[in-house]
């Protein structure tokens, strides 16, 4: 049997391009023991994969070039080397973008797709999700009455984060670019405003949308976007630098002039990654999964087909085209 | 009697000049009930004040044009028309750059000059220490083997910041400009090594200094100081925002590029004002106390002879010209 892989062809400088992947087809083993051999169903995008592209220091090694492009999925397996999996099965694996392949057995994890789609193992109950969970409650610490604002709202991390702060009892306030997401975010995800940034006059619609100002900023961008929050920010306010795809595909680094702002307000600003909270993924997954099962949590997937498609999802990703959590079909 | 006054003439643009400030003469009154009079022996200058000279938003409302300068004095009671005050006694007054003034009684605080000299309280005993102890422990959190590096390292908070990282045993480095500050920040006060800013290759002496990156940088100055620090810092590292004294005579602000490295790094960069620990000043200033009677703490003062020169003195201090605490003597 063979199997279709994609591959990083060349490191990108500046905005990643389809020459820097390369669709291959190699022939794919048998699983040896404590091996599992998973046929991948579903591929997961995300924007954290920018940075493995490149081989700047990082918190994770970047993908070496001729590898195969790294990332999640949700597969099923189709051949154990181990006693714990059996055929059939549904997995979450770190395979990446490829068809199939053989994963240890320790790196896979069961999903029980029962009462959702697998594919929500890679978005609300999955990174994505467990992301905003952490990323809110453990640094944004929402109290009820609290002003949020997040950014690329209508996205895997941000569309939940809101959500979670609705849940939390905060007025929340997305930041999301264009008529069909912004409409979304207000009407569908239920938030109490949001702007569009790419209405031409952020600053002025920002004022009007958090006219008493921002408890905590959950940021998915980077950028102008950060230093017009930087503005915005109340005494002992937090901001949470979860993203920073502005940054991601530019050659110069944006310059972030409010600094001030942080001394003047005493602003909390911290870094995070999902990793941080490894030992607590279950605690995340069971409040994310009541919450869906309670109607409290709306989910929107954005789905691409075919492997040889993932890289033109991934740049669309990366100029803000998808809408809802990209995957694709494999 | 009459007093002397230095009021605010004019807002400075960029640098602040001699024309910001005007001497004036003004008849002094009595105390009325509930009010003490009080001979400024001691005035503190610190970075702030430049802060309070323009009407920009900030922590604290700006002085308005024509009133006196705001600042920290200790003087002597005069005459009181308060019961708990009596003349002859040291206190700490809000009084500003004049050589007299009426404060209201709730606004003096007793100082014990038994011990050590009166001027302390501005000092090592007062404001800077404080912001000092509270920065360092409560938001620097220091572990013994912790790498502190703080900038503005001779002056009155830094020297205090660096000298507490040493008690708490981490390793300790210094920036600071020219060769003098940099030798009494290593030889005198005991830092493991030291940086000078003006040597003319900051990134590769840093690097040099602080070969296995950072945990805790106590940042006083911001701007691009602020931005190759963020280069080094470790894993869950944290940075004190306690002043920025690189923008307070900038017209236009320094843009912060190593904005990622907060992500990758999870970094907290929070921002303090010594007010914010307003109902715990005697805890620090007790610890203070016992480390400087222990010998564990030097200090080293600046003193500028006169009223008419705090002005001039105060320029000093905002282009890094004072070495230690900035004084002036009424």
């Amino acid at each position: 049997m063979n199997n279709k892989q994609v591959v990083l062809a060349s490191r990108p400088t500046g905005a990643v391009t389809a020459e820097n992947f390369r669709l291959v087809e190699t022939p794919l083993g048998k699983p040896g023991a404590g091996e599992v051999l998973v046929r991948n169903e579903w591929l997961s995008l995300d924007p954290y994969m920018r940075g493995r592209m490149s081989d700047a220091k990082s918190y994770a090694k970047g993908v070496e070039l001729g590898e195969v492009m790294v990332g999640q999925t949700v597969g099923e397996v189709l051949e154990s080397g181990d006693a714990s999996f059996k055929p059939g099965e549904k997995v979450l694996t770190p395979l990446g973008w490829q068809l199939a392949g053989i994963a240890k057995a320790a790196d896979l994890t069961k999903v029980d797709a029962s009462r959702v789609p697998a594919s929500y193992f890679l978005g609300i109950l999955g990174m994505p999700g467990i992301t905003a969970w952490f990323g809110l409650h453990e640094i944004g610490q929402p109290k009820a009455g609290d002003t949020l604002v997040v950014s690329a709202a209508s996205g895997a991390v941000g569309s939940v984060v809101g959500q979670l702060g609705k849940i939390a009892g905060c007025r929340v306030v997305g930041i999301a670019g264009g008529k069909a997401k912004c409409d979304y975010v207000r009407d569908e995800l239920g938030f109490d405003a949001v702007v569009d940034y790419k209405a031409g006059k952020f600053d002025e619609d920002l004022r009007a949308a958090v006219p008493k100002g921002v408890d905590i900023y959950f940021d998915n961008v980077g950028g102008p976007i950060l230093d017009a929050m930087l503005g915005r920010m109340r005494l002992f306010s937090r901001i949470v630098v979860c993203g920073l795809i502005s940054e991601y595909s530019a050659t110069e680094a944006y310059g972030i002039k409010r600094i001030r702002a942080i001394l003047v307000n005493r602003i909390k600003m911290q870094g995070m990654i999902v990793f941080d909270w490894k030992d607590r993924y279950g605690e995340a997954i069971a409040g994310l999964a009541g919450h869906l099962a309670a109607g409290r949590l709306k989910y929107r997937e954005s789905v691409t087909e075919g492997l040889e498609n993932a890289p033109q999802a991934f740049m669309g990703l990366l100029k803000g085209e998808n809408f809802g959590k990209q995957l694709v079909r494999l």
